[in-house]
């Protein structure tokens, strides 16, 4: 039987509420007529064995709503546990905390930077090399006139209300959300019509123009959250960090909002570079910065964080990937405009099928679309909270082909990662505009081409003694018509000698006669083809996909539910710190060997540490699991040594020689847990994990 | 016979020309007084040998100024060839090149971005795994109340002057220096003692203050360099580039102009994670931002660039270092302060015995200078163009003990690329104090310690009845006398009853009497030492140490001056690229193997270029020198190819299968070319390279 959905739920708690009141008054109704003690008994059972099967809706709602998953933690327990281990192992630390911090800046401590690194190291392997990208790196410090080209200077806001008492500044989308988030969660008394309208408003948030969300922000009556008092109407916040370059104040300058802009402006050194063919693409990675209204969901939304973004420029008449046939074959969740719209969830679909049914716009968008899937599940992304969301048409940018969204579930819900756009020729059109230097390629012809084109030459004199000061307008006007309408044009003064033409800039229709413009098609040679390239852009918000990797990776074992140890279960491409190494108790002989092992890694480039503490091992493992150490060393005689996983906790017995090597092949890759555990004697000190 | 010093010979050239003038004159009175015409010819033709013998002069003297090196290139002509080479091959771009650039921001291309991951890499290897230190990644954006306790916002200041027509900023101290540089270097007429002051201007240029800079540019006449409009007085402009965090405008912040702040407000948290041990350090990598006022030098002094910082804590009582002896036996060029205030220059000297001489301050800032050596030579670094320069007493911040700058020569002189200095324990004072959180560490002691404590205990409501408002006063001043001092009181209150006190808060002496206060030594137990500990800084500006090396790597050769080549010979540890691939001809055959070569390189995971251009081995070779590319191989049968070394240009031949391993191996530095040289036949088409 399928679970019963959220809205007959809350149909059937009205009912069983509005059944509770009638039976309520029934008995008030005995007590007051007093009706005989059986017969008033015999309904408060009734009505008790109400309120029970009400409690019972209750409880199955309040599940829904809450996002409890049925395991025992619920989503901010869960939430909570990952982040008290996340800052108590210094993964990362609120930036300036000893000043009490400020919103939206993090630290990574030790282990989180390491899995940075290890995390954009992967990337650069699984991204640039395979690729032969051509990798740049730019300031993060950006003239304003960049900006003001791509569109950041004028359109790279969101809506703010004020308090308008204190002046405390709120994202007003935010307050709607939350608004709507807390009726659906708490209010289980809602009728299923406004939990229906609460949703919509949920599901079409970002549509919202500033005089809608004003419009809904006083129909609910939603006040300044810490105070109480009434708020501004919506009005738009740049979300740049601006600053002035130089000592004159005279330049203005940001802090760029993404690293794309830097790749775009280089487009002809780099199209250059790569000897003037197309495809290719350019890659960087470097800090952006967002500085935004009122940042919170923790390390999902700060205001600087590192981007990694990939800008591989082609032919948009051919947008074919000659490797597009090594990821055809995939299938993971998809979730096309279609099936959002109809109010479906997302399914698992095969790439090539996507794309050869048209609902990926094209090849090259789906292999990039395949190699991310295969970047975040390498990384230890689960794939079933993985999926891959095509923007709403009105969601996507003007100019853009198509868009889809990397998002990944997490206990904040399911959270934008990787954007990957079709992004079309708008942003080297929009810098070739601005710089006047033309940001184009050229597919030259092995023989030259004969064309037909369509001359246009306006007779500058004739015009001018026509339409006077009006003539450079009529002239830019017969210049810009298309083929059809300049060959009808043709056509008229050539059978009635004039013909009316409307100028747009002038607000006009005026009359051309004849002698006043020559059309013609010619033919002409053409030895290439000029163009804009398109651009299909993956971008990686490497901060949110590192939290939602210690999200998919965090879980909590133990013997009971007082005594639960965490553990990471970081890969070993990920994890901070590969192997720990001890000596089973404090003896010299053990620490010599310990000693002796952990050279023998950093020969072998494996990063370790080693523990020479006399904490009990349970203890010893416990402090590493809770790193996402894959694996352990416990050196307890002088030939032969243990190494322990995290996740099995299965032992294995290796020699002193070998164990840094076989160390090295797992977190290589090039070897796996099951390949050891098949070749080696194992160790079966079952107690050792639980001392 | 030693070169004649630029002192002599400007002093000679006085006499010369002082010569010339004199023989000019005596040929005009020959000349007036009709003398004969052999008389005349004699005296011109030993005023031409005058002339000759002092443009003889003159060109020394050039020699010296100029600071030409006697090789075929002057400096100027020799950066400019670098840098042709850099800008060519997209090493870096000046930022927003389309829309004329911004001062100050490069872009690194392809191979810059490769060379800068090469070099972060080592550092990270050399430096953080090595020492096991722990790794921190911080934003840029910084609140001001940070870089208010760590001086920067009250002294990160460059003076400044304007044109006091059109508002132009310069560097004060810039202008000075280019005026009294070209005076030296153009003026050849300059007398001794005059040259003697300008020197002398420019060794003490980083002392003077705003006022004695204002002096020297009106004594010396110094105007706008574009407009030769008047000066305003030098004033201070502060470097950082100011923002504000957050929508209300309210909150003050900086882009970081260093990395160190991050981790010094993160002292406490490190330390806990280190065990609450001493000494550890700590690490960051990251970008840094300085608003410079007149941007130039290239990528030397630029407004935005990655720094590499470390800083070691330490108890300050005891600072030797465990790892010193395994640094103590290298030799290079180092200047102490001595050498520098008598007028000698670098000499070399063994790390070991300057450290036990008390040339450098204490073992472990002898250790970190020694591993900074190794790490600039590993890369390239030339030894005979790198010293280590002590600061002078004045040019030292007063809180820090001693400090050394790794300076490294090319064509702009002397540039310091490292600053590795003995900070004591300012910079964590300054943050306990202004965050009021205690930045401390503390030695347990074994067994707890028995020591005598002075104990002064003020009678307030005695010196509240004797003093009333001024009570406060006198406590303070009471509690904070020295031992010394209290023991001084205590003798006179036992003997005379009362005692003569100065106030320094009230300006005024008092009359203390022995039931005012009560002054004792008390023993006491104490379990540990609380300290602030001390912080070695060795920080690395990246970007100059990058361009320095691109100086150092960079030669020409050819067969005539018209064809030179140009080549980089970086160390493959350097190297953007560590091998080329290319079939000696356009031939399937070849062509296959060269693929298959390329398959087994990336399996080996060596970075490499495949070039299947048509063009000469010559020009193939060229085209990858000039990258710096070490090793090409040459595809030119089924079974063995050649590999051909970039800076010998010798070649041997190895099978097919083995030369991924063999290059993987000498980029990993596992073997020298000098080994494989040894080890397989050698290859004589000498024609190759010159094709």
């Amino acid at each position: 039987m399928a679970a019963p959905s959220e809205e007959s739920l809350r149909k059937a708690l009205a009912d069983k509420q509005a059944a509770v009141d009638s039976r309520g008054n029934a008995v008030r109704a005995l007590k007051a007529a007093k009706a005989s003690k059986p017969e008033i008994d015999a309904a408060i059972e009734a009505l008790n064995s109400l309120k029970l099967e009400k409690s019972s809706i209750e409880q199955q709602l309040q599940a829904i709503v809450r996002g409890g998953d049925g395991s025992s933690l619920s989503r901010e327990e869960f939430r909570q546990a990952v982040v008290n281990t996340l800052e108590r192992r210094l993964f990362y630390i609120p930036s300036f905390k000893i000043y009490r911090g400020v919103a939206g800046l993090y630290d990574y401590g030790p282990p989180g930077c390491a899995v940075k690194a290890n995390v954009l190291s992967f990337w650069r392997q699984h991204f640039v090399l395979e690729e032969n990208m051509l990798e740049v790196d730019c300031p993060c410090v950006t003239p304003e006139i960049v900006l003001k080209a791509s569109g950041h200077v004028d359109k790279f806001t969101d809506l703010m209300v004020k308090d308008e008492k204190t002046g405390t500044c709120y994202r007003a989308d935010h307050l709607l959300k939350d608004f709507c988030n807390e009726k659906l969660q708490k209010d289980l008394t809602l009728s299923a019509e406004k939990a229906a309208e609460f949703k919509h408003v949920l599901a079409t948030l970002d549509d919202l123009s500033a005089d809608e969300l004003g419009a809904k922000i006083k129909e609910y009556g939603i006040v300044a959250p810490d105070t109480k008092n009434p708020l501004s109407d919506p009005y738009p916040f740049n979300l740049m960090f601006q600053t002035s370059i130089g000592p004159s104040g005279l330049l203005r300058g940001f802090m760029r909002p993404e690293t794309a802009q830097g790749i775009f402006v280089n487009f002809k050194d780099l199209y250059y570079y790569n000897g003037n063919r197309l495809p290719f693409a350019a890659a960087q990675i470097g800090q952006a910065f967002r500085n935004e209204i009122s940042p919170r969901q923790g390390l999902l939304r700060v205001r600087e964080f590192t981007l990694a973004e990939i800008e591989h420029f082609v032919d948009p008449e051919d947008k074919s990937h000659p490797k597009f046939q090594e990821v055809a074959d995939l299938e993971f969740l998809m979730f096309p405009r279609e099936q959002q719209m109809s109010g479906q969830s997302a399914t698992k679909m095969c790439l090539g099928e996507a794309v050869s049914k048209g609902t990926v716009n094209n090849e090259t968008l789906g292999y990039f679309i395949g190699r991310v899937y295969l970047f975040l599940t390498h990384l230890g992304i689960d794939k079933e909270r993985l999926r891959f969301r095509q923007h709403l048409a009105n969601e996507m940018a003007h100019y853009a082909a198509d868009c889809w969204d990397a998002e990944i579930e997490c206990s904040y819900g399911w959270i934008e990662c990787v954007g990957i756009a079709d992004r079309s020729a708008y942003d080297l059109r929009a810098h070739t505009e601005k710089s006047g230097v033309a940001l184009v390629a050229a597919e030259k012809f092995t023989q030259p081409r004969e064309v037909e084109k369509l001359v246009i030459t306006p007779n500058k004199k004739e015009l001018g003694q026509a339409f006077s000061r009006s003539q450079k307008n009529v002239v830019e006007a017969l210049e810009a018509m298309t083929e059809e309408e300049a060959m009808k044009m043709k056509a008229a003064l050539e059978s009635k000698g004039a013909d009316e033409f409307l100028v747009c800039t002038l607000g006009e229709t005026v009359t051309i006669k004849a002698s006043m413009v020559k059309i013609s098609k010619e033919k002409k040679k053409e030895h290439q083809r000029v163009f804009t390239p398109s651009v299909i852009e993956p971008s990686f918000g490497i901060g949110r996909i590192i939290y939602c990797l210690y999200e998919h990776s965090f879980y909590r074992r133990g013997k009971n539910k007082e005594e639960q140890l965490n553990v990471f279960r970081f890969p070993p491409l990920v994890a901070p710190i590969k192997c720990t190494v001890f000596p089973l108790i404090q003896k010299p002989e053990y620490e010599a060997v310990a000693q002796r092992i952990s050279k023998l890694l950093t020969a072998a480039g494996v990063s370790h540490i080693i523990d020479m503490s006399g904490n009990t091992i349970g203890k010893r493992y416990a402090r590493t699991d809770e790193l996402g150490v894959p694996f352990a060393i416990t050196a307890d005689s002088e030939s032969d040594v243990t190494i322990r996983e995290r996740d099995s906790k299965d032992q294995v017995r290796i020699s002193v020689d070998e164990v840094a090597l076989v160390v090295k092949g797992l977190t290589d890759g090039q070897r796996t847990w099951a390949d050891i555990w098949a070749a080696y004697p194992h160790h079966s000190s079952a107690s050792a994990d639980d001392e």
